[in-house]
């Protein structure tokens, strides 16, 4: 029911997604909506049925207000149907904030995990860089973000099949001894994380340059280097755009790179990437962008379906274990 | 004698700037390195004189240990010689906390700032955006925001041409609610702060859209911001460089835009927007980018001569004492 189009691109998409990773596909909403956009598409030999919810959050609401007063949202259902086992992982284009509230009420936390984290790709120079956490905890104590890198490592690893990934520390410069309080306290907490292999601190343009495979940063920052990312993006196609089509012969010669613009728009397509993963939460719970196209609707699936498969929760169990004399340690010095 | 490429760029770029902006232009340094550069370029008509310095502090010294050691480098003498009346400002592109520690050293805090601000611009959609603090106050407290707030506006009134600049302050959401402690802390104190119009949180994004005049955060998330802002667009220009030139049509097609191409460069080249203020220093201090070049220089001194000339300190000066009750107020929240 989610997402800037509704059921018009996410019931498509989900279709798609079915298709694509080869998905039991639940759909979950108001099914007076949703069959109508289902008829109209091609399901042959797909394992899809509708889940009724009778009620939506908007995305506007305030997300766990709207979770107590709502159970029959599609969100609360989707939810609980992860919860009770009748499904492996829950996907919305919709209230990210009442995911997020939804996902700690039903599902809980991981065990030993303080704060989940969201996680999202953003577009790098040689590939992409995992970016975590990006708006769930504004003010992480130090051994959040100890456990961002370490279930930052086990999703580059399992989903991302990113072998041995490398983790940064979000900073205001190189050296150990740049940043905040906070990366300052952190920094040699994830020197002595086994299971880790930590880079050491990379600045604002090693997001986008690909230096290193996780940055790890608190809720705010993220948030602000993520919307940065996308106004700088928006801004130079318009500038160029502007400068392109000035004149008639520019718009000529715009026209014949035409393909190789639409190469550039792919390489950093948001919808590519598909959806950010809830990690620390003790189940699959993936979200897309409110403004995701049937595309990035049908990736999101696509991620749902490898992040149950690899058994990240599991995965990000042990990684607590391995870790766990540098979370002690966070927790040690936040005592002192 | 500072920057990456030191006087061989310095020097043009500070005549080009003396020459431009009809400044009397002392360099600070060693003579026997500048006169050779100086010999070479036509300083007819011009009141160039060499103030000798016998050393100079690095790129990768610690700063006030550097200021303390080294009397006699160039950094110290061309803030001396702005303490003492021998010249209205000092504009180096070396060791930039370097020139932060001499001129708290040196020239001293404007009576009432408890921390000076690094403030520069970044290009927008519209035209550019004031960002401060860039990297001199990491953990700033409420207070430290609001005189922020206060200086940009004096900068970009007084130095932008910019009349009642609006005012963002930078979150993770644009709802007041939004935001980190220090954010929420702020919010309210912006808004009852006189003499300013305050916008209410911008996001990452609205830097690059140029939402507002000015963005306020704190030191860590404005170098973060600005340097995601740096690598996406050189991830950007290097992807399109790539897509444009992988076969012979394209590259026809390229070439003939060529023109378009240097245009955008332009709008978004740093080189054009000179060099960014240190705000609350009780003298005219203008840091140049290390990379610059001489047009960056030669704005740089544009910059340092607009500053001096319209009275930048007297008018902080004045918008501290017309904003002084929000700024009692964050003292009074932080005694709480």
């Amino acid at each position: 029911m989610g997402g800037d189009h509704g059921v018009s691109v996410v019931v498509p998409g989900a279709i798609e997604g079915a298709r694509t990773f080869d998905v039991a596909l639940r759909l979950v909403g108001d099914p007076a909506l949703i069959t109508p956009v289902l008829d109209s598409i091609d399901t042959s030999n797909l394992d899809v049925e509708i889940l009724p919810a009778s009620d939506v959050i908007g995305m506007d609401e305030h997300p766990a207000q709207a979770v107590r007063r709502k159970p029959q949202s599609s969100i609360v259902v989707a939810l609980r149907a992860v919860k009770d086992g009748a499904a492996d992982a829950a996907v919305s284009a919709g209230n990210s904030g009442a995911m997020m509230a939804g996902s700690l009420m039903i599902l809980g936390r991981i065990p030993g995990i303080e704060r989940p984290a969201i996680a999202s790709y953003m577009p790098s120079a040689r590939s992409r860089t995992l970016v975590l956490d990006l708006g769930a905890v504004t003010d992480p104590k130090p051994l959040n973000l100890v456990q961002f890198a370490l279930m930052g490592k086990v999703y580059a690893e399992r989903v991302l099949e990113r072998s041995d990934p490398t983790i940064g520390l979000l900073s205001n410069g190189e050296e150990p001894t740049k940043g905040n309080q906070l990366v300052q306290q952190v920094y040699p907490l994830l020197v002595q994380t086994s299971g880790i292999r930590f880079h050491g601190n990379v600045e604002g343009k090693d997001v986008a340059m690909g230096t290193v495979d996780i940055v790890v940063t608190d809720g705010f920052t993220g948030n602000v280097v993520l919307k940065t990312a996308e106004g700088v993006a928006t801004m130079l196609t318009d500038i160029l755009r502007e400068e392109l089509t000035n004149s008639l012969p520019r718009r000529v010669a715009a026209f014949l790179l035409r393909p190789a613009f639409r190469a550039v728009r792919q390489r950093l397509d948001y919808a590519e990437i598909g959806g950010a993963p809830l990690l620390g939460i003790d189940g699959t719970v993936i979200i897309a962008h409110g403004r995701s196209n049937e595309r990035a609707i049908c990736n999101a699936v696509g991620v749902a379906r490898r992040s149950a498969e690899q058994q990240l929760i599991e995965g990000i169990r042990s990684a607590l274990e391995e870790g766990r004399a540098a979370t002690e340690a966070a927790v040690g010095a936040e005592t002192v």
